[in-house]
This record gives C-alpha cells, sequence and structure tokens, in this order.
C-alpha cells in the first residue's frame, strides 16, 4: 500500500526534483497534499511553483495549500541567489491554470493527520519548518498522529550553507525548527552531512536531459541553474542535490544509513542561530529525538530518481 | 461608541477581576469575545474559569474560544502557587453552564479582526501571548488590522516576578512575546512597574466586600487568596493587582503615565530569558515600538475598579 | 586603626571625587596604592589623572600603579561622552610632577595583598574589574585574602547607563565582572540603584566652591562637567555622583542601606550585556555573593563629601 | 638556525608526546622554556609532568614556569578519564628531581617575548589559552611581538570532543581563547579535523616501543592508555594523537593542509559554548584571523614522529 504524506515545501529547484520524482511514484508515495511556505522565495512564489509542479506531472488533483509567509517572529531570508527570481528559474514552465486551495496549510496538516488514523501519514519537509510549528502549537494532539517527519535541514560535520554553522531551512526559522525537535513526534533529519554528497555531476545531468520527456529536460535545466552556486564555493564536480533524497529515502531507505541522536536547535547565539547541534557520538545524557542520516549511495540515488523522473511525461 | 475589544486570557485571579470590570462596563468596552490561552493554569481550566466568570456577571452571550494549550515550542510553566490549584481558588464559583465555542481561539483572533474593519478592535492581553502570535504568524495581514493591543507584562524598574528579570506573561513564551513586539501592531503594556502601585489594601479590599453583591464578595475573596504571595514577598501592605491595569487603562487612560520606547524581549539567555528590555531613557537607536505604562493613581484605579464591580450582580 | 585600602579606578570626574575624599581622610582610610585601568578614557589618561590627584591632596607619597590598558578579550569602550577629552575637563590641573611606579598595577595588587595579612585589606573599584579578575585569574589564592571588594558598578531598579540594561563599569568588561563576582571574595556594590539618589544639586556644587580651598574649587568644575550628561537625560535637577559612593561607604556606612543577594553577570546576550543580574527578593536557589545598596541619605552623603574636601589644599 | 618557541602545555599524554618530539629536535626548535596550565589535570601535576619529561629527555636545562591554576572566571572542567589521574598514568616515570622556577608563567611568557626581537618567538599552545590570554591581557603590546601562535585545539568538520560542539582545550576556557583569536596575534590551528587523521595503530605504538630506548617505551606507553578513551568512542582503529600535530607542524609544515579563515569562539550559549565557529568556506565578511589546518599525511606524521623519539635517551 502507498505510504500516506504531505509534502511541506519551498519550491525551489531542489524541491521540485523532490516533488516530481515523489509525483512519479504513486505505487508506493500517496500525496494527500502540498503545504507551501514562504522559504528560498516568498509564499507567492513558492505556491504557484506547486502548482506548475503538478501540471508538468499531470497529477492536478493533489492539492495545494498555501501555509506561513513569514516565519515565526523573524523577517523572512531568502535565497534567491540559489533559486533565481522566481525560485524555478532555468526551466520554462507555464503559468498554472490551477489554483491552490482556500484552506490555510497550517489548517490542512491539522485537519488531515486528525482525519487519518494516528500513525499512517508522514511530513516530508523541504523548507523552513513554519507551518509544522505551528500545527503542532495550535493542536498539540497532532504530535503523536504524525507517523514520520521525514525532513531536509541542518548539518553536523559539514557545517552550514548559509552561515557557517547552519543550513538555511533552521537557519530561516530556528525557533520552529526548536519546536518541531521538542515536539516528541519521531524525526528523521537528510542534512548537508549526506546530501553534500549527493552531487549532480554533468553525466547525472545529461542523463536526466537524456530522457527525452518534458520532465526530464525541466529536470536538468533546474540542476543546471542552481548548481553554479555550491560548485564555485566548494570547487566541486557538481553541486549537492538536497531536498530529493527526502524522496529517496521514502522509495529507498536502504541507500541511506543513519543512526539515531539528539538534536537541539540553537536559537540563542547569533553566531550559531538555526545550527543543528548533534550529538552524534552520544557524549551528553540528552534524550535521543531523530534519527540522523549521515551517508547514503550517490549512484543509487540519481539512478533512482532518473527512473522515476522518466515515468513522468 | 464602545470600543471593540477581544480578550486574550488566563484567569487566574487578577485576570478575573480585569473580566469582571469590562463585562461591567458595556457602555464602554464591547467585547467580542474571550479567548482562553494556557498560562497560570493549564488551559482547561482557563476556558472554564473564563466560562464562570460570564455566569457571575450574567453575560453569557458573550463567546469564549479556547486557544493554544502550551507555549510555542517550550514546556508549560504555570503559576498555581500564586493563583491556587484551579486558578480561582479562594471565591466558590458553581460549575458552568454554558461551553466554549468549537472554533480555536487562533482562528476566532483572525476571522474577527478581518471581519472587523481596520484599526477598530484591541486586543486586550493578560496572559502568555501565545494566541497572539500565532494568529500573526498565521495570517500576517492581521498585524496591520489590530488597533492596539494592550497587555499586562514584562517590568523595566521594577524587574521580574517569577525570576530576577522576567514577569510571569512574557517568562512563559518568550518567543511569543518577542515575535509580538517585533510583529508592527500598536502595542501598550501594563508592566510590574505600574502594578506594583496598584495594591489590594485590607481597607480597599473591603470596599468591595461591603458593595453586598455577589461580585464584590467574588472579588474581595479573591485578592485575599492570591494576596498572601506578594505581600511575604515584598513585605508591602495588599499585593499588587495586575491585569485589572488592562481594563482600567481602556476606561480612563488618564490616570496612567505613558512613554514610547523600544521593548525587546530576551529568548537567548538562560539568566534573562523573557525579559523586557525597555529602551526607557532612548539610548539606543532601536525604533520605538510600545507604549511603556510606568505609574498610575491607585487612589483613582480602585475607585474605578469598585465602582465598576458594583454593577454587576 | 585606619582601614588599609587600595584603589583601582580609571578618573574620571566622579573617580576623581571619590579619590580626594579618601586622600582627605588619612586617618579613617590608608591608601596602600592606587590602580589604574582603562575605562572612561585611555589607561595612559587615567593614569596621569590619578597623579595629578595626588599633587592636588598633597598626598604624592602614594603609589600609583598603571593596570591594564584595555577589557579581557573586548574592545575598549570610553566614556569621553561624560567625562571630556582628559577625563578631567572642567578643573584646570597642572601636569604631573610625579610619576607612577614600573610594577604593573596587576602585580601590584597581588603581591599588596600577599604582603599583609589575610583580611586586612580592601579593595575600592570605581572603574572596570579588569585588574581584580586578572589577579584573581594569576594568583587564585589572593582571593581569600581580600577583606572586601567595594565597588561602583551595575544597577538592579535603575536598569543601565550605558545601555538600556548595563552600567558602563560592567559593560566595558563584563567577562571580569562576571570573573570577579564568580570569586568567592566578599563583595559590596554600589550600583545606579543607590547612586542615582545622590545628585549634585547647583546648591550642593556650590557648597564645594565655597570652600574656598584648591580642592574645592576642582571638585565643583567637575561636577559642572559632567552633569550636563545626565541632567539633561534624565531631566533631574543635578547630575548622579556614582563613584564617591565607594568612599562615603567606608567612611560612614550607616547612610546606606544593604541586602545580602545574588550578583550575576550577562556576558552572553548582546541585548543585556554587561548587565547584573540581581536576585534582590530571593526568588531563586543561587548562592549570595555580594551585598547590594539599594539606598542611601543624599544630604548625608553631601555633607560628609564636603566636609573632607575641605580638609583638604 | 633554530627557531624559537615558548611551550605552553598542560601534560597529559599527548601534550607529552609533543615536547619529547620537540626535545629531541634541538637543531630546528630551541625551547625557551615551558609554562604550564591547568587543564587536563590540576596545574601541580601539569607542572610536575613537564619536569618528569624534561628529566626523561635529559633537558633539564630547559626552565618550566608553573602558570594559571584555572580559567578566567570559570570552574576549572578536567580529563582524567583521558589521561588518568596523575596525567601520565601509563608510563612509569620517576618523581622529578629538578623543580618549577619561582616566576609565574604569564610573567615569563610576557617577559620573555619583550627580551626577543619581534616576530622571532612562537608560542606552541597544547592546553587551554588561559595563560596566553592573561599575558595578552596585562601587556597588550607582546601580541604585536608573537611570531606566530601555534595551536592545538577546536573543530570544524568534526565537530568537538568534551561537548558535541567543542573540543576540550577550548571549552576549559573559552573566554580565553576568544581573547587570544581577537588579539591580532599569527595564529596556527591544529583542530580535531586534523589530529582525528592522525590515529596510532598498533603498528604505530609497536614502532615507538621497538625503539629499544626509555622515551620509546614511554610514548608507547602514554598512547596504549590513553587510547582505550576514544578508539571506544569512535569504533576506530588506534586513537587520534592531538598535541603532536603541532610539534609536527614546526618540524614539518609540508605534511599539512592549511587554509586562512576566521575563526569566533563562542562564548554565550550553553548549547555551543567552547565552539570555535571556523568559516571555512569564506561565506561572511568577517575578517580572516587564523589558519586552520584540515588534513594531514598520517604516515609521514607517525614517521617524523617516531624518528624524533629514536633520537632520546
Amino acid at each position: 500500500m502507498a505510504q500516506k504524506v504531505i509534502f511541506d515545501t519551498d519550491p525551489g529547484q531542489d524541491d521540485a526534483v523532490a516533488l516530481l520524482a515523489a509525483l512519479a511514484s504513486p505505487d508506493e508515495i500517496d500525496i494527500l497534499g502540498i503545504v507551501t511556505v514562504a522559504g528560498n522565495i516568498p509564499l507567492d512564489l513558492t505556491t504557484k511553483n506547486a502548482l506548475k509542479l503538478l501540471e508538468l506531472a499531470n497529477r492536478i488533483e493533489v492539492p495545494v495549500h498555501a501555509g506561513c509567509a513569514k516565519p515565526f517572529g523573524r523577517t523572512l531570508v531568502t535565497a534567491e541567489h540559489v533559486h533565481g527570481k522566481t525560485g524555478l528559474d532555468g526551466p520554462d514552465l507555464p503559468e498554472p491554470q490551477i489554483a491552490a486551495k482556500e484552506r490555510h496549510g497550517v489548517d490542512f496538516l491539522v485537519e488531515t493527520l486528525r482525519a487519518h488514523p494516528p500513525g499512517t501519514v508522514k511530513l516530508l519537509c523541504l523548507g523552513p519548518l513554519t507551518n509544522v510549528a505551528l500545527a503542532l502549537a495550535k493542536a498539540p494532539d497532532v504530535a503523536a498522529r504524525i507517523q514520520e517527519i521525514v525532513l531536509m535541514g541542518g548539518g553536523c560535520f559539514e557545517g552550514g550553507n548559509i552561515t557557517p554553522t547552519a543550513e538555511f531551512n533552521i537557519y530561516v526559522d530556528p525557533e520552529a525548527a526548536s519546536a518541531v525537535f521538542r515536539s516528541g513526534a519521531a524525526i528523521t533529519v537528510l542534512p548537508l552531512d549526506v546530501t553534500h554528497q549527493m552531487r549532480s555531476t554533468k553525466q547525472r545531468i545529461a542523463a536526466f536531459e537524456g530522457l527525452g520527456n518534458k520532465a526530464g529536460a525541466a529536470v536538468a535545466a533546474m540542476l543546471s541553474f542552481s548548481e553554479r552556486f555550491d560548485v564555485e564555493k566548494y570547487a566541486w564536480e557538481g553541486a549537492p542535490l538536497h531536498d530529493p533524497c527526502v524522496t529517496a529515502f521514502l522509495l529507498a531507505p536502504e541507500i541511506f544509513e543513519a543512526r539515531p541522536v539528539n538534536v537541539e536547535i540553537e536559537t540563542g547565539s547569533e553566531l550559531c542561530r538555526g545550527m543543528t547541534v548533534v550529538d552524534y557520538w552520544g557524549v551528553t545524557a540528552r534524550p535521543q529525538n531523530a534519527r540522523w542520516v549521515r551517508s547514503g549511495d550517490a549512484e543509487a540515488f540519481f539512478r533512482l530518481l532518473t527512473e522515476r523522473v522518466a515515468r513522468l511525461p
């Protein structure tokens, strides 16, 4: 039976690839809805991009709900320097014909979790955790109903990307992230430690291009666009691919290695704001509250993604 | 015309007096609803207490909406040592016959603010600011629709009451308070600096008692109960009366003195968690984001309260 | 028998008055030496000013030892806006003929404390606590030899003066202050709470002027110069006189009221850097590590100072 | 010509190996003195251990000066769980016949730096940076006289060892470390990132053992003793060898790779206390204040050490 999930996302180039791979996998992943959040770009653009992707994948029955337009108590920081002005610069996708639903993303989260049996719905989080934190604050009962939160965010051995210590998704709304990690919900983290191993080399991009379908061309265009940023910074052959690790973890957890750890979010210090403080070696008495994915098989990861994108129009 | 308001409150003894004084003043204060929050005691009790007070005041048409059951991302800290186990220990009020509405308090806040013309509704906040912060995060557009937030909380010259630096309402949910003070909404603060001047001496309590009505007896019982705490600590004649300052400020602003200041909330430091850092003397370049009430006329304050409670059954 | 003391100071107008009053009181105060520190102005000027004051008081036998030129690990912040470019703008004192000793102020502190029986020497600290903290770090044994540290610094009910939360002396070197308050040495604090009660009104300044001696004229000139700053800020009649409270506390402790408290120094938060977090009401379990002087008799204080300055040339 | 150096150290097993390798290299390293500090174990033991090592190496002409007995303003944290009760558990070294000098280690640092031409003396720091920070605070002029500070401490990609975020040497006295990194002195850091690559496998320990001299046997015993700790934690074959990287960096910098970075020390946050926040990728505008050694050639490193220890008695 397909795993029921809700995506919480701020697409964004790599969010887009993560969504497309999931939309191409209906046998394994039953997407109850997509909730959008401000992050890589403002909320109106992340919402529009989610709609564009549904049309590209020909999956317009999936409902989109706009969530929070800014972090809890912070000014929004965005990442157009990575994703481009629209968040999906690169591929040339048409303006969407479909529209987002009326209901607020936070309410969609709460009500969907309450409408399904406890422990049957996973949240796949690809952006700042504002929506999830608000849902948990408004309706604390849903923490125990979430089967698992699988999120892209943070870093331990790889440090940060937006600052020396913080990864972008956590940095944008550290208070929300802290609330989520303290909520008691089951959490699996796909941090920079693993996403930095998933590099979209020219060859791998060419594989998407070579699929011959619209989706493959779009993915190739997205990866080509966003890669210029990290390639320059790290002098790597190919930029890391972050958010699709979440989808891949659902489809093929066996290609990743994880261990239970304690994660705390630094919210006080300006130097370390938004850092995921991970007790990877178990040197403290802090309780385990997450699984930390440190590594994965990059060949298998790209093979999986390519194979899924091939199924799309 | 009566001022439209929504109360956001965690009754609590002094919350109760603030509510009763407002319920007794329909010509000046039009209460659109009461939203409850966890604070002095857990949410189920603050909600029940709000209902009891409406029955005592014979104002059961005012809707009550339960809000958040815990702070944003923190464990709830309560204050039964001040307010007693029920939050209203002291007077003997019957179990309420009426019930709270279904709608969540946060949604009631958002929808009510949207349903009225901008700048016509004030929020009167007597507890932790969790509900207001969530409303602002979920629906940033309402910040500009709020006429004013008048809140009891914080301290500058008087320090804190729950810790050396923090007042209880702000301490319980400092991230929420910080979000509210950064929201751009107009804010007036009634801090410990002024509430510590409003002491319920034996004589003043006797004046409530002497009114001869049920409400007067209840108020006298509440003040007698909660006063034991601060009287012992500060060695004062009579304990300070906090939350009713908010109602009094609405009814008779002329008995208070205020000045515009910048207020920041300390959320990072453990020593100073929940402190209201007030630039009272204007020594920084931080923008003014609140009015700070430093003093008030205690005689006029108690005269006003007694006169209003006298109007109740 | 006269109380043995070492002054640790950054003169500074009010430091100057504190020193002059002590220099005029040899029967009660035996000044073993003056150690200078950077604070109100850089070290070379505070040292020169100390020498000038000894010549003015005709007490050139008192040794001056220059201490630290900057805070421990921070960039020096000075207060020329209060004290003027030389630190003693106002009176016209000649360039000193005497010179400071070779030995470093920190070593003078350590060696003097070791040369006298334990518990017989008090440190009178009128500036940032850099020298004392370094002495304690270099020679932890001297903590137990100090009879008492009497210092001007911090604030509780009066907040700060350099920032909303911090008083200048503590703000300049919060790490040093924190080290001193954790050292286990006996400490008495004369904070803004009391010094703000000691206002140099025109009448009180005139009393110094009227003494007819050089020292009286100099003190009058100093107070007239520095008062312009706080008078404007607080709209008070006369500026507060800070450091002389330390000398007065030695000469006449009965004119002050103190209580034992816990004091912690905030060093982490940018908002609250250098704040003295005082558990004045004993609401925490933190151990008492200082006496906090909250109030004093301003009339008696100025009478005492005037009477002492009268004894000088 | 031999490089003039002062060691500042808290021996400790790996400090001992670092010292022995340097004592065995008089042609390249001219040790002006050894200053001891509290760290791995209390000061009296680190001082005694330094003396023992001089006797073992037959270099008793090198002066030892005891420095600070505790961190600046913190309670001392030690690491007997790694180094054993004496700090040199493992080898059986006799009680030393020689004694430390009278002069305080901080004064020895200041005076030695002043006695040599600017830019000719390096400080090799193997423990908490208390002594160096105090020297810089007491005598700011020496910052510009130091040729370079080469220190073992911190971590970037490897996180911490005493906490998830902090390495022991920096954790013990973060305020001192912060002062040193802000001092303007040239600094090279040998962090956990590189020391974790230098693992004392059974084979490498056997090579020391096989040298047949007293020093080789002692080194083998030290490495065998301390390795049990990290081997268990990281499940590595052989424990990392930390402090000898400093000596090796002096003797053979070509076996290491470094880049200029900004390093800030976190002193405020409890979660991240003592963390070295390294802008390794240059994503901030913070100025470069250190060279960060990320990797080294472990084979060459152990070959070098073994060859040097072979020269000792």
